[in-house]
């Protein structure tokens, strides 16, 4: 490291997803390259997030990932190897000290540069932070990465993570839809998938639609109010075209009133963001359908697998994950701070996008959700425009290194 | 077709696993091999297991599997692609009817030779048949071909499909131990695995430590009574050592009055095999966690993917349960009847088996269950031995066809 060349500083943060460590490849390739051209000192990486920055807990990553291969390895390895965490940063003028805790660690590391990989509440992390070096004329470039497997970030075309993930969902619920249609016996099965507010994430249970025309018989997302009569009505009848019926719904369905359908069977305790904690529709669905219809009837909640399971990736999401984090690097060199990487899709046939920094100012807090024309007007399915959206994000399969029979993964 | 050689009927039976289709694949292959060489008719598939031969359900695989790369394909489809069901026959003593029902259909279809691809099950179906037609006299080859992700079946080293499963809980759990490592704060997960009443496919949840050193912290199978206290104890214990506690539990984890420990959500209904109907251990034993420990806790169920997860199968498995498939072919035109087909480990380094048909007499209703020696003393983790014995059953990935991003599926 020569004295005088800027450091650059890196952290994970909020939920795990398959492709995060992904995009923390493509920063330590973009900063071994800085650092190789005798652009930049090295890169550190917080421990457990923004905690790390706080309580001095980092780890040179151009050391650690000195050899190329363990890369390779890091590309593979789901949830954030940094460690993460939950902590949402009040402004600097509501909690100074934080503040000045995290610019004597700058200033002790000489960091030049701070990239932010995370969702929602990262992306507002990220924005305090560029506001307040401004602020305090420390010349900090700090951009943010997204992820989420939520989809729901505003001003990019998708995040990176999604595609890995609605891979994963529309793969298992191509698999379940085969396990339950073995049997003749009239029977409903209720798979519930992530997705709080938004439902991407839902809707690529539709994906199996475009590779053997079969699918969820019906798919429910938080964006339309969930009508518990339509939904009986709609089961039975699809019950009469097979006896399978297959259902998909979001954790974050509601009714008109706005009330949680899984709300009846939760504390009502909420996240450090005030998030309220879910996970009971499909069950709340499987008691309705039991008691209305007398059918067998089955839940399955995809729980955390669907975040985390690299071994079944999309290879568009991995390459564009690892693609945004070293433009992060090249961003952030070219004198850019306070902008979150962005997707803009410019092709659907073929499909191609760029990666655009944006300002994070109107980005951070705002959710997106699925737009009305990619959902059906009854409300219970995907429409083709939004196969057409959600397709692309898919394709390819990864390579994972497997070490007797299991996948290897890079443990920090 | 020659009207003069007799022809092959083959049906699948019982729950779904990601490799019954490799055993139909099988048969299908020695099938055409026998039709080839002049040897067989054809070979029939029963829609919807016994059934399909009950209502004259059939069809002609050697035509519908003319072409080689669809057998290829199969062999990558999870569940029952003929379809299953549950039914159980009576004795042919208490219930000729449908005795005369099936020999009825055999003299039609001129069908000298019946593969059952199935469970315990199915395997107490093919030695009820096979007892039948020796009484009536009717030349029949009866060949049980066992599938079962429980590796419950006696007589055999391990079950066809069992290796699939065992990979996909293994390497969910690995992942699952990456997503709950991440954060900093006391939390404990506890994934609930199928097995009621052996503990095999828990057990393997301990094979990640086989790759990478780490595992879950408590293992706990239906084998060993169940210990609250203990329990309880164990995960404080953990906890001291690392924040994040994993616990995986089988379905059918008992007390010591051989209650069962998620007995306490159920309605008591029953299968129809009156097989108790379990899904509820791992939320038992959230909700005793966050009484007793008062910290974060989430239960996971593995659910339906762990047994048609065919996106993730072990190339050993799949090999293997082709080979059994053929082999059940081979066995049945040497003239042998009443025969299960049977895997024997004849070496562990490097990992060896041969294919031996069994007669079915004295497997049939058998349970195998886990030996003590696999298990800890404590009851709450696997040994040594059985991760030796776990350990090559996973080994080898598959290449499943991808359409579209996602696994291309046979529908018959």
């Amino acid at each position: 490291m020569e004295k005088h060349l800027k450091n650059a500083i890196v952290g994970q943060s909020g939920g795990p997803t398959a492709a995060i460590n992904a995009t923390l490849a493509g920063v330590i390739r973009g900063a071994l390259d800085a650092k190789g051209e005798g652009k930049l000192g090295t890169l550190y990486g917080m421990r457990y997030g923004i905690e790390g920055a706080l309580s001095d807990n980092l780890i040179d990553l151009c050391c650690r990932f000195a050899d190329p291969r363990e890369l390779d390895a890091l590309e593979n390895t789901p949830a954030a190897a940094l460690g993460s965490c939950r902590r949402k940063l009040k402004s600097h003028t509501d909690d100074p000290d934080t503040y000045d805790r995290l610019f004597a660690l700058f200033a002790k590391y000489n960091i030049g540069y701070f990239f932010y990989i995370g969702g929602n509440d990262s992306m507002d992390t990220v924005h305090k932070l560029s506001v307040c070096a401004e602020e305090r004329g420390y010349d900090l470039r700090v951009i943010g990465v997204p992820k989420t497997i939520d989809n729901d970030l505003a001003a990019t075309d998708h995040t990176p993570g999604f595609g890995s993930a609605a891979k994963y969902v529309a793969t298992t619920v191509k698999e379940i839809l085969r396990d339950v249609s073995v049997y003749t016996v009239k029977a409903v099965t209720i798979v519930e998938i992530m997705g709080r507010d938004a439902g991407w994430l839902t809707a690529s249970a539709a994906l199996p639609y475009l590779s053997g025309g079969m699918g969820p018989d019906l798919i429910y997302l938080p964006e339309v109010p969930f009508d518990t009569d339509a939904f009986i009505a709609s089961v039975r009848a699809a019950m009469e075209r097979h006896p399978a019926v297959l259902v998909c719904v979001s954790e974050g369905i509601r009714f008109a009133d706005g009330e949680y359908v899984g709300a009846g069977t939760q504390s009502g305790a909420v996240d450090v963001f005030g998030h309220k904690y879910l996970a009971g529709a499909a069950r709340v669905l499987e008691s309705v359908v039991k008691e209305r219809l007398g059918c067998k009837v089955r839940s399955i909640e995809l729980s955390l697998p669907q975040r985390c399971g690299a071994h079944l990736c999309s290879l568009t999401d991995i390459r564009e994950s690892v693609a945004v984090g070293r433009a992060a690097v090249a961003s952030a060199l070219s004198g850019l701070t306070g902008v979150m990487m962005t997707y803009r899709r410019t092709s659907d046939t073929p499909y191609e996008i760029e990666i655009v920094p944006m300002p994070i100012g109107g980005i951070a807090n705002a959710v997106r959700a699925v737009p009305r024309e990619y959902i059906n007007e009854t409300g219970d399915g995907i429409t083709e425009a939004g196969l057409r959206y959600l397709a692309p994000l898919i394709l390819g399969e990864t390579s994972p290194i497997y070490e007797n029979g299991l996948p290897y993964h890079i443990v920090l």
